[in-house]
């Protein structure tokens, strides 16, 4: 950390800075230019020291100087952490497709949906059972008999399932019965629940807030990894700007710059991150293109039926044709699609 | 809600679109012009209709016409909502200032700062027991600790309390202890914890999303008020923008927005509005000069040693010498300080 | 300026640093930690310095510590910059009114807004004769034969006038005929429309640009100043974000931050700010509250029949009653009125 | 256009409505609800009805329902348009790549950069001659003198060249040298700018101001088109957001938009869209991978040593590490990288 002097602070105003960091227990090195005096700070823990130092007298600015994150961080951990999911390896050279409808509604709808994905390739089924819902009026999720239709699709097609875990208490039930406890973006600062599924042994994904930092989010993150939970894979999913013909803005640069600041891997959900059925496709390949390693889809038998977000689902024909021109764009980026991990029927 | 059919639409199409409407037992009026045909749809709970009739072949466009809130509106209650706590009334003439620390630290901390604003003239204490941070490794506050702390203050100084509750499990517990459950912009869109404030019949602070639009904010309110808990207060906060000189941007256009669509009572928060000590009190005043019906303010004795956010405290000095600023100011929108509410200690 | 070099970085790269430093002709000052190295730089001109240094093996991050304005900071001019315009102080004790039509549309509507506003209290009249659209196939301003009717509007009412100038080939003509420049929001970044006001020694008032930072918009200011127009009011108008309610997001925090850090004089222009006729007052109350030297409102005799912004615009009646609930205000803030200034018809 | 009136409004104000319609030339169409009426506006130029409308009594919104472009729109435009620069085609089955400094420095610094580009592959040399720059006391390019040596890279390497033109006085000198006008983000509503690159016949490249909606941009689009000049190309270059790690955000999502509503060709710049030297390589991959006709990438013998936005430069290795991943994505999107164009030096 740095403390930049006022220009013309006076001697007294320094010592009394240095006084503070010693008093913390730290080192203290001073610079004094021509128009500036700049103290470094050596040591750890200085996070709680900044708000401190910037309000003593003569103080312009306190820079920190080291990321706040430390286990996300890819300096700490080099290599690529790679989530195993029955087999699958999400992190790696291969690329995952997570495919399903946004909320679960019936038994039909879901095995319909989980018997299409599965044949055009997808690994991972998706599917709500509790659905956060900007409106009180809106529909909410089939809640526990959600979870029954889902670990029923995972038993007939061998598919792992995903589904989101929208407050602490339940987190046992949930994990009970999926793959991958998937935290949603209104919850990404939701920080005791982020304690709850960091104690668990599950995989979890962790979407971005639609309006949280690169910073924000793997801070997020460590709050799991902190519990000792490393299975962890994070999720772009579209910020919130002042564009309003796309539901969200993907900040589709999230991906390279995540790649390079930790080690988590990472996966993009072109659903949530246009809100456009027409726009999943093109956005999935940039993110592919980019380097994300897997992609969540919303696919929905009649999407114009749907309960929720039917405006952002793809038909099964147009998931079909999406694959098609997945596979390609894969290959140009020298990995290839995941084919393990689906367990065969007993 | 009108939908608006593309040009050159074909009879069929629309005739599907009526269909559709009809299956959901409302009523359609149709507009044929010369360039587009609208369809108007008469009746209630259109809500989920929308995203359906937007994937209809032939559909440009679905725009509801009517707010997706209700109870929250001023159209379904013309009054003003007046939130009454201990004999204080919030939403009426009075202006009301909340003040103390941003978190609860020790009694001696809280106990000074009590004193100190009820004597500068504060109606209600505020203090964190529970502190959402966004970093792991950063203070989280005192928890039921905090909370006793809280309660000997208001023993000693008869002002109410208000705290933040940041999750289900804890609603009981704090609303055991406080006089108002504080819900933080973190938690605005955290459903399961709106729905059990509402259970309770306790008074709630809602605080906007940094993120969140007004209708959302009003959306998250209205999952409080369904509960059936009407004794409901908004806090403008700050909202999250390109600008980083600040670390939100306040809103201040909220206050006259929300007061004419809502009933609510709305009131600032400018230390979190702004995150900086120096443009509390300017913006405290903007508040009042624009409407609001009160301002929570962060004080601490020495906010240089603050666990949290002493960059944004005022000291005791700095909040005095505010007071005396916002009285002309109240005055001069022809409302005046609330007095009343504070019991006396037997 | 700050090289924060990398954990680890070698000697050699700390050396290469160091080189380049020196070849700039400025002195190097090197902190070494425990864990990273630090190194100050000394001197000025050290702007063009900072991509370059980024680029080089070790460096982690370039931080600099001076602002990069000087002329517009309050550091470099300590008091107050007072602008004068025929006899009224902008900057001063007293809280300048500028209001008037958007657009000039006609002799009989702008000579009978100019006659209201000045019986009401207004002291300058504002009135577009250039107007930037958003559309070509919008009312883009009468042109010159705009700049005549305000002339004598000025003539018959004594009245200082200001209109926005757009481009620089306009300049000359519109300074013959106007009292101050204005710069628009769109044109806050027309660096060569920005050399050629700050020619001129006419007043200039600069709106800020909808999506510029402060010190952006410092450093605009800042292009004006060098060309030596010290004559020089900033004006904030809102900021794009998320929220739609608001046709932009007035930053009134922007207000305290500015008399802060910078000598200029700031007028609010809460008609753009909000894009709301029932925003207006309050935002304006809120404005001068907060510290606000002047506002800038729109008037017009029949809003609904505006060709431009009407919905933005107060009616007469409108206008006189925001006037008296400003004058108390202003009274609270222990400013007053600017009365002075305009001249008496001959 | 359709107007939503009140619940509860009068006859009276229904009839209001309808006569100032009526005094317009227009049509209307009424629905009468159970809650609310709701009354259509047929014909042509509605767009200064809006603000107008909203402002008479009983009067609860005013909805426009058709898109406020049509030149730029691809209803009136079906297929897409392709501009031709010397035989390179834009907006067709070929994928252009514009490459070089971001702004001239010298003449080595261009034709090193001109020749080392041209070798691997790129099609088209941009350089900028006049600079716009934030702060007055930043390098702001060579003006005439870079013109000229732009044109001796052409002559040289047989490239077309692409320069910013900032001001309308310039757009003559600029059109003289130049084989495309660039219009900077910050001028893309200089709306006489605009008017002025219209009236030429030369190609224009029109960026996306940075808080700009897709709206305004084709809005700004449409300014070029009414003067005559079809040859027009658009350039997403991000926008601005709250995340402060990348320069920009770039918005993907707008090239799929772009090409579904309108018939111009889209071409990515992600050197300014990310800042960040290290992020280019991704997002140009994703914006071809989302569909865009083409890239602009900006290329430096010595980034370190650049006087401008070093930080974003690719060095020769980087870029042609940076074409050799292009040719696969190009490939996977079944599109080929364009190759004519480059006339062989005589």
């Amino acid at each position: 950390m740095i403390v930049v002097m006022k220009c013309g602070c006076s001697q007294a105003e320094i010592e009394a800075v240095v006084k503070r960091i010693k008093e913390s227990g730290l080192k203290e090195h001073i610079s004094q230019g021509v128009e500036r005096t700049i103290i470094g700070i050596l040591g750890q823990n200085l996070l709680d020291l900044q708000d401190t130092l910037q309000l003593l007298p003569g103080v312009e600015e306190v820079i920190p100087v080291s990321k706040p994150y430390k286990l996300a961080s890819r300096e700490f951990h080099p290599q690529n952490t790679i989530v195993k999911v029955n087999g699958i390896a999400i992190g790696g050279d291969e690329i995952v497709v997570i495919a399903g409808p946004c909320a679960v509604e019936s038994e039909e709808q879901l095995l319909a949906t989980a018997r299409e994905v599965k044949a055009d390739g997808a690994n991972i089924l998706r599917g709500g059972a509790f659905k956060p819902s900007t409106s009180p009026y809106h529909f909410r999720g089939l809640g526990k008999e959600g979870l029954k239709m889902l670990a029923k699709a995972r038993e007939e097609t061998g598919m792992p399932i995903i589904t989101e875990v929208m407050t602490p208490n339940d987190v046992e039930l949930v994990a009970s019965y999926v793959d991958i406890l998937q935290i949603g973006a209104r919850n990404m600062q939701n920080f005791i629940l982020l304690d709850e599924v960091g104690k668990t042994r599950k995989p979890v994904m962790l979407k971005r807030g639609s309006s949280s930092t690169i910073q924000e989010w793997l801070l997020a993150a460590e709050y799991i990894l902190t519990q000792g939970n490393e299975q962890l894979i994070l999720c772009e999913r579209g910020i919130r700007t002042f564009e309003t013909s796309t539901r969200n803005t993907m900040d589709i640069s999230a991906i390279p710059l995540i790649k390079k600041v930790s080690h988590l891997p990472i996966i993009a959900d072109p659903s949530h991150g246009t809100g456009k059925w027409y726009l999943v496709a093109p956005l999935a390949l940039a993110a592919i293109a980019a380097g994300a390693d897997g992609l969540m889809i919303e696919v929905h038998p009649n999407p114009d039926l749907a309960l929720k977000d039917g405006v952002q689902s793809l038909t099964f024909e147009n998931f079909r044709q999406f694959m098609s021109q997945l596979i390609p764009i894969v290959r140009a980026t020298g990995r290839k699609l995941a084919t393990s991990g689906i367990k065969v029927k007993s």
